[in-house]
This record gives structure tokens, C-alpha cells and sequence, in this order.
């Protein structure tokens, strides 16, 4: 008796959702239903899956009648007007945005860190933020062996993390430099091409944008601890759509850089890619749609007795969020965390 | 009486070797004569200077004769053939390669931290690395208040560092991506353009790059102390000409950021750039032809009592390579360590 599950997908147009569309079909997830939900907007498009057009619905209160899970990927602020709503007409939402990650009641996951906390939900959980999921998939397995005091991150992340308007916008901004003209700036405050700069998320006391305290909360929340300690500098660079993190990292004692290797290279959803005769190590391009984060350069810290070194890149749709969210509802398929669709189970 | 002093550079063809000619122009450094230096190759050539058409001569045992200061900038393999001969014929050689660097007696400055080590130099006088130079401006005015114990940096290199002919591969390699083209690859291994990759450089067998080990060794020997621990990641960004560089600072004693901000605001050749309502901070676009290292999101790191964060943007062919060489010149015509052009001193 095979399980099938009745899923809908909320912000079903933008480069997560389509993300998310094609996790779906290319993973063969048991569905029993699929229901594409977005704004009014969007309403007449349609969404190809498995050789069918699928009509895009306008989200209102009577859509999540007929959904097991539901994921949500359309922002935080829709989240939070319909996440609720949801969940009381019986359905399960994997929130891909910010709304209720740091709120106790919910959990947040990253299956190869923490899938166990997915059975105390109390009808959303929450997808970590993408620079968060990418490095902890590639830190859990060594703080497994042994615990990380602190950890000194710098990011260099790409356009698409401000969704697919912003990676039209890179391509759109090289072009115009190099035809000499001005560089168009609608979705970000600067020109990106052939330029960086820091995170522009809201700065806190601090001095620390919201970014980098996604880094920070989270991390500490997927693994359960204050007891790591977290720095980041977070910094949009001129990339389309992996982001790559420069790590550093404190254990309470030596960790040897071919001890973190060996467990690195058996550790669910990691990739390592080191070639140092070549001097080739993790690339945006190479970790773009791809499953695994991409880890390298991973050396003895010079600096400090028991620090460690280590460069990633990930897809940031991918991993970063879509596959992430996918991941979620597979697990909570496996552990029959939620029900499959009664009426449409088949023999 | 005023000085004058016949200068000569090596390499002049090359980014470095424009921007020098670009800086004795505009900082009017007091010429007695002006000798363009390079391989057979640009021989024909001529370079404008102040309204003239200055020859290009090819370099050989003859060349150095008349020479007071030569500012070589044709890399590594090029001064070693011809530093200590430009010093025989009379010279003071300002060297711009990796060549002696590390070399006990060959004083390695940067003028806004270790002026006075210039006193010492035995003939030739090593200007740092583009990333350490950038870096030192900006911490050594914390570092004389409280001593630095660790630095944990990230950086991100624009393709200038590798030279004339990368920057024009970048463009060249965002227009083929633009069009749907293979990118072309002949000065960098991998596509920079929208991706970026650790630097490029040989590793050693802790796993760090040359260019990592710059930043330590130099550092160190600029800063006169073994006492500071160093690590880095060096990475190489599709940016034209500017470095960012992430860095972490740990202090033995807690340092506050106000404090810190203060200092940076008098700090000869930095610039504070922060508007923490507008999230406007270093940018490589804005460092480009500055002179001052850009320094912004100076915070206390949350993640260590006597730790800082900072951001920094400089120009890696100016103050990151042309810029301080000709400071270097600068220094030794204010402090007399080189001698003016006798036969030429006019009254």
C-alpha cells in the first residue's frame, strides 16, 4: 500500500517555487494532489509538471481545504497571513521564509542535522535561511565529533537570493557596463555586477544586518546549543545563484584537518571537492544545481591550535532552500509524521 | 633649493606601471628625468606623460646608469633579474613583486605603519602585497592602541590583481555568458565572471594559498611582531579593481567599536564609510582610483569579548601596489634616504 499526499505550493512562480516544482517531479514525491497557489496576480498562468499544465489558483480561504502539506515560499509576510489558516484547515506548511523560524513553537529543520525535532511541530515548520542550511549540512558532521566553540563566517552570496528579478537584474547590470551605460538598480540598492557589498538587510544595535543573525540564531536553534558562538559578515557578490561561505572554526581541542575530511566525505549531503595539484575547490558554477554543498579547502587553522578551516559553495535555491523544504516533507512522509490522504491512498 | 631625482620604472606597460606614471603625474613627485623600462616587446611604444610622448626602452645591463629611484612593477622573475644590477649602477630599487619580500634585509613598508624601516634598506625596498597593504592601513591604528593577538580574514579580489589582461578577461567573459557563449580562459584557470573561485596561487602543505601566506608572513614582518596569528582565505571575485576584505580582529583586552571608529577616523590613508540608516558601506565601485582604504561596518563581534569586525574596500592597483610604491618614493625624497640627482639639483 503505497502512501500519496495532497501538496500545494504557495508563491508557486518564483525561483524557489519552481524549484520546488521540479524537486517534486524529479523526485518522485507520492502525490495525490497538487495545487499551485499564489496572488491574484499571477492567476491564468499555468506551471508545466510531469507533461501537464497546471492552472495557478489565487490563494483565499478556502484553499488549503484539500492539502496535507503545504509549501510556502512567497515571503514572509505572506506566510504570516495564511501559515495560520492553513494549518487549521489541516494541513502541515514547510514555511520557506523568515516568519516563524525563531518562534518555539516551531521547528527548524535541516534534515541531516536535526530531522527528530520535525515530530514536535505544532502544524509549521520552518526551512532555514539558505547561507544557515548551507553551512550547517557542511559543519554538523564535524561538531557531531567534536563540539565547535566558535565560528568566524564571511559569505559571498548570490543574486539569487533576493529572488529571480534580482538575478535578471545582475545579468541586465553587465550588460549595460559593458555597453558603457548606467546599471539599472530596481531590486537592489547598488550595482552588483562587476561589485559587491554587504548584505543590505536591516542592521541591528550591533551593527550585524539580519543575515548574519540568521546565521547566528538558527545555527544555534538546527543544533540545539548557545553554546556556539557566531560571527558572520554576510556580502551580496555578482554570482547568479550559489553562494559560497568562507569558514572558520574553534573546537574545544584539536581537530585534524584529515580527520574533518575523512568524516566530511561519508556525511549526508556534502560533497567534498578538492584537487589540490589542480588548485580546484568548490565553484558557484560547479555547486549550481546541484544536491550537495561543496566543500573544500578544508586545512588546519595556522591561527589557532584547534581551528579549522573549511571554503563551501551551494545552490542557494536548491539546498538553500527548495530541496531543503522537499526534504522536510519526504521526512515527514517516512516518519508518518503526517497522514497521507485517506480517500486517495492506493493499493 | 628644490630636489629632483631621475626615476625610472620597470615594467611600465602593465596596471601597476599605468597607475605609477598616472600618480608621479598627479602627485608632481619632482622628476629630474623619467626612463621608461620594459621587454623587447614594447620597444616602439610610448607612453604620454604630462603632455609628452615618453619612449619605451628595453631593459639591459646599461639602463640604470642614470637612475636615482626605480619603481619595478614587471613581477617576480623580472626583478630578480634586474634588481641587484639597478642597485649596483647607484639605484634605490622599490620593488613591487614577491622577489624580497621576506628577505631580512630588504625593508618591506607601508608608509602609514613602518616608514622608518625604510632607513634601512640595503638597496631595494619591497613594497607589499595588494591585500596586505590594504589590510595593514587599516588595522595598524588599532593595533598601536591594543594589540592585536589574532586576525581571521576573508577577502575578495578583483581581477586587477591579476593584472591588465584579466580585467579585460572578465568582460570579455561576461559577454560570452551574456550571449550564451563558452567563456574564454587564458589568463585565469576557471570562469571568473559570475562565479568566483579561492585564489589561484601554489598551496603549501598546511593547504594555504601564496596569497594567504602573504597576508601573514608580510603582515608580521610590516607590523615587526611574530606575536600576531594569522589566517585567511583568499578569493578571487568578478570585480574590476577593487579588494574587500572581511576581517576579524581579537584583542587581549575587549576594544569598543565607538572607540575603534574614532581612531579610524584620523587614521592616515582610511576612510570611515558607514550610514548605518542607508546600509551604505565600502564598496568596490567606490574604492576604485581613491587613494584611502574604504573601512566600514566597524562592530564588536559578538562572538568574542575582545573581538572586532570590520569591512574594507582599496583599490588594489593604487594603494594596493602603485600608490604605496610611490609613497615609498615619497618617503625616501622627505626623509633624504635617497640622494637627488647632483648635476641636476636647480636652485
Amino acid at each position: 500500500m503505497s502512501k500519496a499526499y495532497r501538496v500545494g505550493i504557495l508563491g508557486a512562480t518564483g525561483a524557489v517555487g519552481n524549484e520546488l516544482l521540479e524537486l517534486l517531479e524529479s523526485r518522485n514525491f507520492p502525490l495525490a494532489d497538487l495545487k499551485l497557489l499564489a496572488s491574484e496576480r499571477s492567476v491564468g498562468k499555468n506551471l508545466p509538471f510531469k507533461g501537464e499544465n497546471i492552472a495557478i489558483e489565487a490563494v483565499n480561504e478556502n484553499s488549503f481545504k484539500n492539502i496535507d502539506i503545504l509549501l510556502a515560499s512567497a515571503g514572509s509576510s505572506t506566510s504570516k497571513a495564511w501559515a495560520h489558516k492553513a494549518v487549521d484547515a489541516g494541513a502541515v506548511v514547510i514555511d520557506n521564509s523568515s516568519a516563524f523560524r525563531m518562534n518555539p513553537e516551531v521547528p527548524l529543520i535541516v534534515p541531516e542535522v536535526n530531522p527528530d525535532a520535525a515530530a514536535n511541530h505544532k502544524g509549521i515548520i520552518a526551512n532555514p535561511n539558505c547561507t544557515t542550511i548551507l553551512m550547517a549540512v557542511a559543519i554538523y558532521p564535524l561538531h557531531k565529533i567534536k563540539k565547535i566553540q566558535r565560528i568566524v563566517a564571511a559569505t559571498y552570496q548570490s543574486a539569487s537570493g533576493a529572488g529571480a528579478k534580482a538575478m535578471a537584474e545582475v545579468q541586465a547590470q553587465a550588460s549595460a557596463i559593458l555597453a558603457g551605460k548606467k546599471p539599472p538598480t530596481e531590486v537592489f540598492p547598488y550595482p552588483l555586477a562587476f561589485n559587491l557589498f554587504p548584505h543590505n538587510t536591516p542592521l541591528n544595535d550591533m551593527g550585524y544586518c539580519e543575515e548574519e543573525m540568521k546565521m547566528v540564531n538558527e545555527t544555534q536553534k538546527i543544533f540545539g546549543t548557545q553554546n556556539i558562538r557566531i560571527t558572520a559578515t554576510c556580502v551580496r557578490v555578482p554570482v547568479l545563484r550559489a553562494h559560497s561561505e568562507a569558514i572558520n572554526l574553534e573546537f574545544a581541542e584539536p581537530f585534524s584537518a584529515n580527520e574533518a575530511r575523512e568524516i566530511l566525505k561519508k556525511a549526508p549531503g556534502v560533497k567534498v571537492v578538492e584537487d589540490w595539484q589542480a588548485n580546484y575547490f568548490p565553484m558557484p558554477i560547479d555547486a549550481t544545481g546541484r544536491d550537495e554543498v561543496l566543500v573544500g579547502r578544508i586545512r588546519q587553522d595556522i591561527s589557532h591550535a584547534c581551528g579549522l578551516e573549511l571554503w563551501l559553495c551551494g545552490d542557494q535555491i536548491r539546498k538553500g532552500a527548495a530541496l531543503n523544504a522537499i526534504q522536510i516533507a519526504e521526512l515527514l512522509v517516512e516518519k508518518n509524521i503526517v497522514k497521507p490522504a485517506n480517500a486517495l491512498v492506493s493499493r
